[in-house]
């Protein structure tokens, strides 16, 4: 087991049919969920802000190749109408069911089509490797591979998949993410915990600052673990959201390389993450990455324009590439040893730390590098 | 004349050597400036906020290739000294020179070299087309066209050059523009004028998003026009502003398409600029541009993440090749006609008018495809 089948009680399938994919994910208990911030939400997201208020879900359906987005009456109706189309298959309450809905807005959902997928594979539900590499494959669009993490915890087990690649700027869950875990806890207290797991992690990557209209991340506590140190709990649930966050940002659409940047020294650790993310969005160190090309000026002005203050003749930057590291800026000094930083930017992962020495703060975001592949995938996204 | 030289008292010339070029513009008068927001900013930017509280200049002196930014202290001494050279040569007083770079950040100005550059051309400058084009393409860095815009108003003229082609997303003045009027106005009402003239044309252009480090518009006022109707004067300079915006966006790098966005309805004008901002600024909106895809779902979602409210059921929104225009979304519903949407997209310039219907604020924002030459030029600048 790699992610969610890892966790007692959780039992999935997926099938993929050209864009089109399901899946279908059944667990009982507690849950939490986080939502999108985009003032245009998709009914989806609607739905099951209100439904999410009951605490408990039994099981998850979720689509993709049409993310049901703008798509107003019909669209909510159509939401509602998939999750009793889950709800029969499966035989559970009708507002247990959590539904989600990925892929190109401003279309309606093809319900025959999802019904005859729903009703093919929920017979197939199983707790195995294989039936939760099939879900998360379900769930992707333009993500290349499926996405997944396993956290063993103490005497509990934290899972999730998810999926994303491109409209990846999400400020509450990210595209869409599957949480699991055994542990037995409250869905007040699950809400919470979720709510800082996501801000530390999908909240802090970004593939093209573009914020999707359906991010969602939902997780579910199953209870078959007994209950379990909040504290502990709360670490491993952002470590796999941390995990997961971190595979889409390096499946971000058309990239070759992921981005981690580090920033401390800030007054806050808001204001450190404001700096770091917008440092991972600026095209201009997105191309850089791309191009090896160790251009921390780019770095600096990108730093220099995130709303945080800090003085620029104070900081020093580092360039690692995740084994060794080398100064770049030191004191506000150009002290760049170019072949070991060129040297830096060659492998599949680049970190730049970035220490503003103005307070306590430090967060990471991550990213990745922007390449003629990204506007290949988006240029001809709809046809 | 199409620029400057269409101002009396404006003498300019321009030399380029490979990546190095450097431009003299004498012209005498009252003067003001608007400048990067960055918090790093270049030592030229520095100098040249000082300088320009004492409300005149002389002359202006500027050099691409090399951005004098991040430099520190020998930075802003160096740029003093690139501010001596020319008022060596033309003979005037230093404290009257304005100076301006563009280019790499982190490296040192080859002061022997503009040195050069400046007692070859300082004889040689004229009012006259071929002078104003020389000095227009000598500041030029990834810009392939020189850009230049001359406003005849009532008794008086206003002229710009301006260069920029990456790292757009200005917020003050952009890049680098040099703007001349003859008529008799005094320094605060230009400096006014022009704040307010910058806000609403070089502040409403994103190319990528990257706000620069050298951003400045500086404006001269000869007074060769005598005195003239303020409300006019203003009205010209920020059409005259426009015009040069509107030429930096479409010079943007790699791209091959103009973007408009006119949002309407806004609670404020500046909240109509947020809205029209993002989504001349989202990725995804820049590449289906660049597809030809009338991907409406996008320009919506970016509207509904620029923290401006509205009600996504009740837009408006239009597209326009500039001649005819067609619905796209209406009352919030769908009435794609997707062959005439198409057709929009086609041209060199695409319209599209967001209606928010939530108040009187309108304003019009203008940006580019994003194509892979865009990620070409970046990926390979420094090396």
């Amino acid at each position: 087991m790699k992610s969610i089948c890892g966790v007692e009680g959780v039992r999935a399938f997926g099938i993929k049919e050209g864009k089109f994919g399901l899946a279908l994910i059944k667990a009982s208990g507690a849950a939490a969920g986080v939502f999108t911030s985009n003032l245009v939400r998709a009914p989806p997201i609607i739905l099951m802000e209100k439904r999410i208020r009951n605490g408990c879900l039994d099981a998850v359906i979720v689509n993709s190749g049409c993310a049901n987005a703008y798509t107003g009456e019909q669209g909510y109706n159509d939401a509602v109408r998939m999750g009793e189309i889950a709800s029969r298959e499966l035989g559970t309450d009708p507002d247990h069911v959590g539904v989600a809905s990925t892929g190109v807005i401003g279309r309606y959902l093809d319900l025959p089509r999802i019904e005859a997928q729903c009703h093919r594979i929920a017979p197939l539900l199983e707790h195995s490797h294989q039936a939760e590499t099939l879900a998360a494959r379900a769930i992707m669009t333009t993500d290349l591979t499926e996405k997944h993490a396993l956290i063993r915890g103490d005497g509990f087990s934290v899972g999730g998949i998810t999926k994303g690649s491109g409209m990846i700027a999400p400020n509450m869950g990210t595209m869409l993410a599957f949480l699991y875990t055994d542990a037995d806890v409250p869905a007040s207290h699950l809400s919470s915990t979720l709510k800082q797991a996501a801000n530390r992690t999908f909240n802090r990557i970004v593939v093209d600052g573009d914020m999707s209209t359906n991010d969602v991340a939902l997780c579910t506590a199953t209870g078959f673990a007994g209950s379990v140190d909040y504290g502990k709990l709360s670490r491993a649930l952002e470590e796999c959201c941390r995990m997961l966050a971190i595979q889409i940002a390096m499946d971000g659409e058309g990239a070759t390389k992921l981005l981690e940047v580090s920033v401390l020294g800030a007054p806050s650790e808001e204001e450190a993450a404001t700096v770091a993310r917008t440092i991972v969005s600026s095209p201009l160190v997105k191309t850089a990455l791309y191009g090896e090309d160790p251009n921390w000026g780019r770095v600096i002005a990108a730093a220099g324009r995130a709303g945080v203050r800090f003085d620029p003749d104070a900081v020093d930057l580092r360039i690692s590439d995740g084994t060794s590291s080398c100064p770049l800026v030191c004191d506000g000094k150009i002290v760049v040893d170019l072949a070991a930083a060129k040297k830096a930017m060659q492998g599949k992962k680049v970190i730049f730390l970035l220490d503003l020495h103005n307070g306590p703060g430090s967060a990471t975001a991550w990213g990745c590098d922007l390449t003629e592949k990204y506007v290949e995938i988006n240029g001809r996204y709809t046809t």
